[in-house]
């Protein structure tokens, strides 16, 4: 698991840095998570987006839950070494919890913060009843 | 300056949240940047992207020392109020301080980290010479 390029990244504090998802058919950003180290290293050997969820303090694999998986095409990295963009192949058209395409469906506008983006499936539904 | 829009995301112990800027015309995602309260109002107000320098500890006008300034057109929140997302109009076409288009321009290929993206403009010519 371990390579050089896991040394690339500049992991902050926390052992993190930002990953933005962009949906590789579509150009929409969908997410952005956080990475660690071990997250990089299972998203790049399983093809699969892995994140480290911050408020549950584990590894997560995208789409687990839901089936909404991330299909990997292309791994970069920015100038600074301390942001990560994945293209990804969504699974299912749907990134968010809520259960619409993008995690970003709420646009600025006159002072409001208005959601533009509809539910595409209840999440009821996506995570099933408890 | 002040304004409830301006509660709505969840600022870090910091005072920052992260924020994409994406092109309106072509999809691609150019930066990954900081914002804190003030660097938000600026934006909305001015129209322009403004953030937070971490290391300048400086509010930072995109584009103050090189012209690339990037003029908002869309701001987006997302599900978790904890990123936001700017589309934005890329003055010059270049957007990161290498003089590239963007500066996710480093892609994971067999273990490597690659440059893919071509150097647009010297960064000598963008910022003058000391």
């Amino acid at each position: 698991m371990d390579a050089s390029w896991l040394d690339a990244p500049r992991w902050n504090a926390d052992g993190l840095v930002p990953a933005i998802a962009q949906d590789a058919l579509t150009g929409r950003v969908l997410t952005l998570a956080w990475m660690n180290r071990e997250a990089l290293a299972a998203t790049v050997s399983s093809g699969y987006a892995h994140y480290w969820s911050r408020s549950r303090g584990a590894l997560w694999r995208k789409g687990e839950a839901s089936s909404h998986v991330q299909k990997v095409r292309e791994v970069r990295l920015d100038c600074d070494d301390d942001a990560i963009l994945l293209l990804v192949e969504q699974a299912g058209g749907i990134a968010c919890h809520t259960g619409r395409e993008r995690c970003f469906y709420k646009r600025l506008d006159d002072g409001q913060w208005r959601e533009t983006d509809p539910v595409l499936a209840d999440p009821e539904v996506i995570y099933g009843r408890p």
